[in-house]
């Protein structure tokens, strides 16, 4: 009965609903030069305020501010320049009334002052005293201690991935060690009988290894560890076995298919054959890509692409995509950042009955608009893919798009 | 007299017109599994066609197209089934008239068949009659001899940033070893008296080494390798010979700024004190940014951050990023591959007379309408940057932007 089942053909939203059984990947500790793009396993909180202390954010005077009120070019107020705040050291003396003190920026404010005034509105004269030219109010030109970020603030917070302003300021608040998800290992296994490796010469009948190379490239460029498994027979117990070990070793099993029906029957056998497999999805609702496969070994996700090297860069991209991230614990903004972009459709695209069509596009500006003209080809071919820079999709239930229509791009992770 | 020229601002045209002097780094030879996101120093042209032989596209049968016409479900033809072709096997046989051969999706097309039909509209009787319902035009079904690539054809030219879909078509034209440029090496100085380690703990008017770490995380997030070069003291002797052997080691040096205008003054000193150093840009007509410097230090490009977190971020990104591909040997496509997305300004901008205006914004979705909230705060802040996604540029001579305007928000590079 239940074998019956897994031939509907499943949305790619119940796909994804059951992606919510597979957690995170572990954890481990970086530095933080090894941080940048790193996903946060735990949020941090400040440790301390940052600024720690008021500093000048202008080259000019620490002041009593009320000693400037009422300072203008035709009438400058006049105080005692008392010395001079040296960079990265505490000020000597404090600011009592009428008096001042050179502030380079960044420079720490003395005891006693609660403002600068700007270098450009101050002459100094000879005898030591300075002509301000202009008010300032109370904290005027200052960074007031915790203003960057206040001491226990969460700015970062689980699931981020670190981007290079985040390590700026992880560097500011002194935290140098980071608590991350682990990149998570992904194995791929390569099937087919008529596959060989890239560097070998193909006999008759036989095709290099492009698929299991394109979607390793994916992994690293999502951020995970491609492991290449290599080319595994296509009969049952080797790849039973090739199976079973990545199971134990992997986060993500991939496998990258021989592209008939006879190689596919032959990797659900196979997983079927492992104790503690389950097979959650056989063939999903999206063209290309309906022969994916989904499945759990032992609590390890797999997934199963098509062998067309098309269909499995799209799988990739709109299951396999989602299926990585949620293993790195990434939480994903809510709003697109670059993912996707509006562009004008450049002609009409008939949808797939019964499936959501995704259909390879390629970008080019004209003037101020953006157009997707849509890179039409079999999935057997590359050479449309590498063309492309992104997917635009035909909804399910939706005859058609028409030429001229404003359509979302999804652009390919690089 | 060229001495005062250099403080005449220049505009980011004018800045990354100088670029042109410096030329990108040499080349080394890397594997298909090193090749993702390295940038391609010579063309390649195809060593062979893709796919080599002709091959089905989908299961099915290999026949003589003319057999096939006029089948109909009504009115079937009939044909001889004389064997299968095994996956990654030569055909054993040819296709005579009257005769047909099992043929697996990516299977090799026998000699004598022109055509496939599909196993949909077939059937098998006992006596190894094939009942076909639909006919089949020429080529049909079939992948032809160097339908995805022809022998000689440059699908991947110098200057392209490997994506894995290139990576994929070079598995399967066999191309395993590629020549790329190396990774620029970029030696960052960091500068300024009130500057500790990330991982000390700062005394009064000492504040942590965040510029530094932040422009390193953008060099690897841009694909350069970052080597941090330290603090250095302010003073003449140490800067000089600190740029002296960066610029025997590095292919681009950043100075981490001081905030101070005496911390730039020295910079400017040391570098000047460089034989075969020429200062090509001091100040730059962009806000933030204005005390960038520019210079060749015996050919190396030197670039002098500001002082300002959040300014020499955005310097990095604004000036530094063309640069750094520049060196990269990057031929940027033509069209936005989201690096910049449309967006609606959330409020009123006003600019920065006589400079371009950089303004971090933050992105957010708001039903279909993408929003630019601007994300104000002083340069010196981090966490402005940290909650911003991009910049919005208010050009030069425009006096502002208004609440609900269209606007490009260049991204982030991460």
């Amino acid at each position: 009965m239940s074998g019956l089942e897994f031939f509907r053909l499943q949305t790619r939203e119940e796909v994804l609903a059951r992606y919510q059984r597979f957690g995170p990947v572990g954890v481990e500790e970086v530095g933080l030069g090894e941080g940048i793009l790193r996903v946060l396993a735990e949020s941090v909180a400040a440790p301390e305020a940052v600024p720690g202390f008021a500093r000048a954010s202008m080259d000019g005077y620490a002041v009593k501010a009320e000693d400037t009120f009422g300072a203008s070019p035709g009438l400058p107020q006049y105080l005692q320049i008392i010395g001079e705040v040296a960079m990265g050291e505490a000020p000597r003396g404090r600011i009592a009334a009428g008096r001042a003190m050179r502030l380079p920026t960044g420079g720490m404010l003395p005891a006693g002052a609660d403002a600068l005034v700007m270098v450009e509105y101050c002459s100094e004269h000879p005898d030591q005293t300075l002509e301000v030219r202009k008010p300032v109010a109370p904290g005027e030109n200052l960074l007031r201690p915790g203003e960057d970020v206040a001491s226990g603030e969460v700015l970062l917070t689980a699931g981020r991935r670190l981007r290079p302003q985040d390590i700026g300021l992880l560097a500011a608040l002194g935290v140098t060690r980071l608590t991350v998800h682990r990149r998570p290992q992904v194995a791929i296994l390569s099937t087919g009988d008529e596959i060989v490796p890239p560097e070998a010469t193909p006999g008759p009948g036989q095709v290099r290894d492009s698929n299991a190379y394109l979607a390793a490239a994916q992994v690293t460029a999502m951020g995970g560890i491609p492991v290449l498994k290599g080319i595994i027979p296509d009969k049952y117990s080797p790849l039973r076995e090739a199976l079973a070990a990545a199971s134990e070793e992997a986060d993500l099993i991939l496998i990258s298919g021989g592209s008939s029906v006879g190689a596919r029957d032959l990797s659900l056998s196979a997983i079927r054959g492992l104790s503690g497999s389950e097979v959650l999805v056989h063939g999903v609702a999206i063209r290309p890509g309906k022969p994916t496969i989904l499945a759990s070994l032992q609590g390890t996700p797999l997934l199963g692409l098509p062998g067309h090297p098309a269909s499995a860069a799209i799988v990739m991209q709109v299951l396999g995509r989602p299926l990585l991230e949620r293993l790195m614990g990434l939480r994903k903004e809510v709003c697109p950042r670059g993912d996707a972009i509006q562009a004008r459709l450049s002609r009409n695209l008939a949808g797939a009955s019964g499936r959501e069509d995704y259909v390879r596009v390629r970008l080019r500006q004209e003037e101020d608009v953006v157009w997707a003209d849509p890179i039409l080809g079999p999935s057997a071919l590359l050479s449309p893919l590498v063309k492309s820079d992104g997917l635009v999709v035909v909804p399910l239930g939706v005859e058609g798009l028409t030429r001229g229509e404003a359509v979302m791009v999804e652009l390919f992770v690089y």
